[in-house]
């Protein structure tokens, strides 16, 4: 059997033009002889289109759109991810489900079993889970079609998995000759291995090749890096798609294939995640300009690189917004910067604006405190960016890292302006190894912006009265604490750092629980980022927080 | 048989605090000898504990104060409400329970079955859905015992609830003699109403008798307004808790109670709602003081009020930061308040500020904008307040009411700095209501303030180029579209408004969905607030918009 994999980046909520590239996927298809083709999850209307699913007018449109691409099905099979109605399933009354077309006629609807509902998922809040499962008749094989989580089940072995139904065990009985999987699942640094092991499970417990089509693209925080697999009866993959773009991916049965080695470069694909995290968002909302703070660290280069990749250099302005107290290498640091990504750059001084805010202030307040004094400047840092953009209609970039997001060290209205959070789930220590990483393929961070504070000696904020602590230890509780779900004991003896410290740095995560709520989306890529995955109550004082971990 | 309901207010995450509540008010009980003392839903932890839910050490805490409770319950009945594990149940192995406590022993526990993921609920990310059902003997009464949500399915002929099960109805065949719900039922504009019914529904269904124990408190956006109710078995409310403060509430199931007619007055209950939302975000995160921006406007005008309600006149500090635009009324209009509240004052005028703003911009951009200007005087306005909020370890509030927020008629980092959104779910039209109703008791709010432009005048920010729009139009649109899930067409026909303005108003909600996402938390108080129950993908542009309502 021929099979296509369309590997497709929908637009989240615009019917018509995710229906257009189905059609034109049909008929692309149609000419290359493709027996079966197969699109991801919900592709009609993207992965996750959240509460628009409330809306009855846009379920009917969804409806709308099957009807067309089964009618443009003539002469070939199709599998097309859409929610639907339902008023035999109780609760929700809406499906996560895939339409079976073949040869211009709708065969019927598998729906998904297994809905996610923790970090990032709340398929619960829309969907009731289906209970039917069946095999089609598609050119004289018999397929088996599932959605996305309901093959996780079946490999609790090694991933935590606690369902109590499992699609594909259940699937045994059906007998399928081939399993498609329509799928859409986030990009998380390293994950790839897993979907594989996956995918390798489900073709040992059916006997069957697996057919994964993933979508790809990026919806504000989640990023969906494609890479659908294709694994044989006997476990092997055989083809793999692109990481981060759309891609065609074509299967022969019948055919003997080379099996592949899954090898990948983390880095790499961290660093393409980010860059079509910022350009899905700027693509989707109809942005084409954007603008970055640059300080001459390697937070604000490293976003600065991505974005000139993500969007063109023509697209991308920087600007350098010193005050009396920044060092000339953080200037000299910046012009590299922007001479070898070759963007537009601007300085402004901050100081005579930081002066008539003082001199304002004067009467209300005796002494302005050092804190006070450390966020109005970065407040008028931000209000300067905001000004630019509102003025050039660019988006303002956010460089904040997940280790200063998680700590709080960073100023509401200040540095935490911007429209996304670029490498807000990427810690302060992956940010260096990321900018090694492009320099070794091409030179562009300046060295005196890498090394100017030698790694193991940068602190955070000793200014605002923090103890200075090596940011190597404040990752590593970071990526214990909320990566791994470890308590602070764990932690402790884990890393070997003192009980007392990691206590104290939890500590510090809560208490900026309320800054967060108001930062900008983070794009995600690890297990757990500070976005819609993870949800605290602001309400938690000092006191309270000892009885948590 | 002697009932109390305790309508605790507990504080999310503080479980020493919260269990020491219940220890205190079993002491209380008995002493009132008190046979049956009933708490609300997830008494030990507060309603909603989101993902600290998660923690495995949380979960092991309070069920070590559980065995307090159970230890301190000699001589009484308690139930409690609290979170537990349990393996019998699939999925996520999690229960939200009602422990039921006799005599210093624990007969057992009662699961929620219905588990509501909808809105700003998510209890299917945590809990798994309870299937046992049991009537407890209690001092020689045989007790049904049920949680919240669980009541709602028997009532869903006046609400709309599609749960397959209906754990009222399947409590029938264990004839209880008194039915207990606990409760952590939100605040909502007139819901009160609708609770009782769904209590008359019960005890008809039963034929016994309801005790409906609610919670009551402040947790960030959700406000637990209390009015706990006891019904009896002919369908009578006997007894109502107070409204906004704990209570306890003293039920004697032999003796014949006169029935009372409920009686509220909205208007009473959305004022008290927006206090108790100030002074527990206040009490529970350990802060006292507030600042208030004043403009001169209605919607400062009311946030000052509330606030030195909530906080105390001492720790309410009100800033006035006029423009050379400002109007002289304005200033008299915020002098006379502050007078009225006896309220600090300051006065700082921002053109000084925004006049070096702009000479520093000079060189970079020709003209500057009419947008970026006002966006930088609201920034200004911002940077200050946040200085003021940072020097004196105040909170500042914020003043957006929903309308505005709806429209995107605010700015990022400028008037959307605050830590509490506190009249962002209350639309224009209500705060002038609410400005009538606070005067009609205490004549605070200046005449100037509110006629200032008369209510029919009022415009949208003419000045950002949007066409002047009667705000009575757009909380029309606003209710028929976000409260009640009305298409426009339906809009259109309901209000007599013409269709091309209400859908160019349905554009600019959506249009300002990323700029929500970085909104202070709001108070909610309606049916459907731009808060945590709400969820629209960000990477909608205005083409697609067309096609979701």
């Amino acid at each position: 059997m021929k099979i296509e994999m369309y590997q497709m980046n929908p637009v989240i909520g615009n019917l018509k033009y995710n229906t257009q590239k189905h059609l034109d996927a049909i008929e692309r298809a149609k000419k290359d002889h493709i027996e079966l083709l197969v699109f991801p999850e919900l592709s009609i209307c993207g992965y996750a289109p959240e509460d628009l699913l409330l809306h009855p007018s846009f379920l009917d449109a969804m409806s709308v759109c099957l009807d067309q691409i089964v009618k443009a099905s003539k002469g070939i099979a199709v599998t097309v991810g859409l929610a639907r109605r339902s008023s035999r399933y109780g609760e929700k009354g809406l499906l996560n489900s895939a339409a079976i077309i073949c040869d211009g006629r709708l065969l019927g609807f598998q729906d998904k079993w297994l809905l996610p509902h923790y970090d990032v998922f709340s398929e619960r809040r829309y969907f009731s889970p289906g209970h039917d499962m069946h095999v089609w008749e598609i050119f004289g094989k018999r397929v088996g079609v599932i959605i996305c989580e309901d093959m996780w089940q079946n490999a609790s072995d090694i991933i935590k998995s606690t369902y109590p139904r499992d699609p594909v065990r259940e699937l045994v009985d059906y007998r399928p000759e081939v399993l498609v999987n329509l799928t859409a699942s986030p990009y998380q640094y390293m994950k790839i291995d897993t979907r594989l092991k996956v995918c390798q499970k489900a073709a040992e417990t059916l006997k069957c090749p697996v057919v994964y089509c993933c979508q790809v693209g990026a919806n504000s925080e989640l990023i969906f890096d494609g890479y659908s697999m294709y694994v044989s009866k006997d476990q092997k993959l055989l083809k793999l798609g692109k990481g981060f773009v759309e891609d065609r991916i074509f299967i022969d049965t019948e055919v003997a294939e080379r099996p592949l080695n899954l090898t990948f470069d983390p880095m790499h694909d961290l660093y393409e995640a980010l860059k079509l995290g910022i350009k899905d968002y700027f693509h989707k909302t109809g942005f084409k300009k954007a603008l970055v703070s640059l300080s001459g660290g390697v937070d604000s280069a490293l976003v600065a690189v991505l974005a000139a990749e993500a969007l063109g250099k023509e697209n991308v302005t920087g600007y350098f917004l010193p005050s009396k107290k920044t060092h000339s290498s953080q200037k000299k640091g910046v012009e590299k910067l922007v001479k070898n990504l070759g963007i537009q750059y601007f300085e402004l001084e901050i100081d005579p604006i930081v002066d008539v805010y003082k001199k304002a202030m004067e009467n209300t307040m005796h002494e302005m405190k050092p804190k006070t004094l450390e966020s109005l400047k970065s407040r008028v840092r931000g209000a300067l960016l905001m000004a630019f953009s509102n003025q050039s209609e660019a988006l303002l970039l956010n460089n904040l890292n997940k280790s200063e997001m998680a700590l709080g060290f960073c100023t509401l209205y200040g540095d935490m302006c911007g429209a996304l959070g670029v490498i807000a789930d990427v810690k302060k220590s992956q940010v260096y190894e990321l900018c090694e990483w492009i320099n070794r393929r091409y030179e562009c961070i300046p060295r005196e912006t890498i090394d100017r504070t030698p790694t193991h000696e940068e602190r955070y904020h000793p200014k605002h009265g923090e103890e200075g602590i090596d940011y190597l230890v404040v990752d590593k509780v970071l990526t214990g604490y909320i990566e791994e779900s470890k308590t602070v004991e764990q932690i402790a003896k884990d890393t070997h750092i003192e009980k007392s410290i990691v206590e104290a740095l939890v500590k510090k995560i809560y208490m900026a629980e309320s800054k967060r709520r108001q930062s900008a989306p983070p794009l995600r890529v690890s297990v757990k980022s500070f976005g819609i995955g993870r949800r605290k109550p602001l309400t938690l004082s000092t006191k309270q927080i000892d009885e948590i971990y």
